[in-house]
């Protein structure tokens, strides 16, 4: 299976396959539930012994985002390519921290889609650490044209 | 004036004036306003010619979580230094995208006090580019033990 930003390629600091400086978010989508798999860095701490809580924000807004792609394109039998014509973009991004992130592990996201009515995605989103849930997130997207 | 962040210093990925990979956000508190300028590079960008969001929720959790920090000492007259025993954590964050934010400029965060009750802050914050707003955030922040 491809990543979702490996079909679609952009320079988004946060998933774009074309940004060398960026986080380099890969969305895998199932039809039902799209996964990422995420190792932060030492540096990316909070300050304590956990990851850094914008870095998290920043794993949800990108992985959520790219699940409304991958769900619409589906739904549409569109193509993910490069020469894509419609794009989401974040309206709002909610996040709950539910317990600190331990650093050193491999994170997993798993993220579905609440709702989609007109241009509107809304996407639920889960941060886990070996197995514990530890952020919870959620985001409205609009679609737009690219 | 001196950012709280240099005054408490801590290695956290968005904030910590002692993480050399970091965001190095500064938030410079006048008592009332929390005032923090931030200037993305070309390569934070969204995948168009807007800053990438995850980037902005970053500066906003750093901000407002310096906001309540400074805000509770100030209150109690307790000093900012690396030996400080408190430090606030965020639980929940939520960012409105109003509009695109413009790369090329400086950006201009400005954060208050919305309420604190007991361990409990919730901190409001607008990011300006040349004026315009163009993201609110706001956040519950809790206070730890340090």
């Amino acid at each position: 299976m491809e990543a979702i930003q490996d079909q679609i390629r952009s320079t988004c600091y946060g998933c774009g396959a074309d940004n060398e400086h960026g986080l380099q978010v890969k969305t895998f989508w199932d039809g039902e539930v799209a996964t990422c798999r995420w190792t932060p860095e030492a540096y990316h701490n909070s300050g304590g012994p956990s990851v850094y809580g914008g870095l998290l924000a920043s794993l949800i807004d990108c992985h959520c985002c790219n699940t409304a792609m991958a769900a619409v394109c589906g739904a549409e039998g569109q193509e993910l390519t490069p020469d894509i014509k419609m794009w989401y973009v974040t309206a709002t991004l909610t996040v709950d921290y539910l317990a600190p992130t331990p650093l050193g592990v491999e994170l997993e996201l798993r993220a579905s889609v609440d709702k989609i009515e007109g241009r509107k995605a809304w996407i639920n989103c889960s941060v886990l650490a070996e197995g514990t849930e530890c952020v919870r997130g959620r985001g409205l997207f609009v679609r737009v044209k690219a």
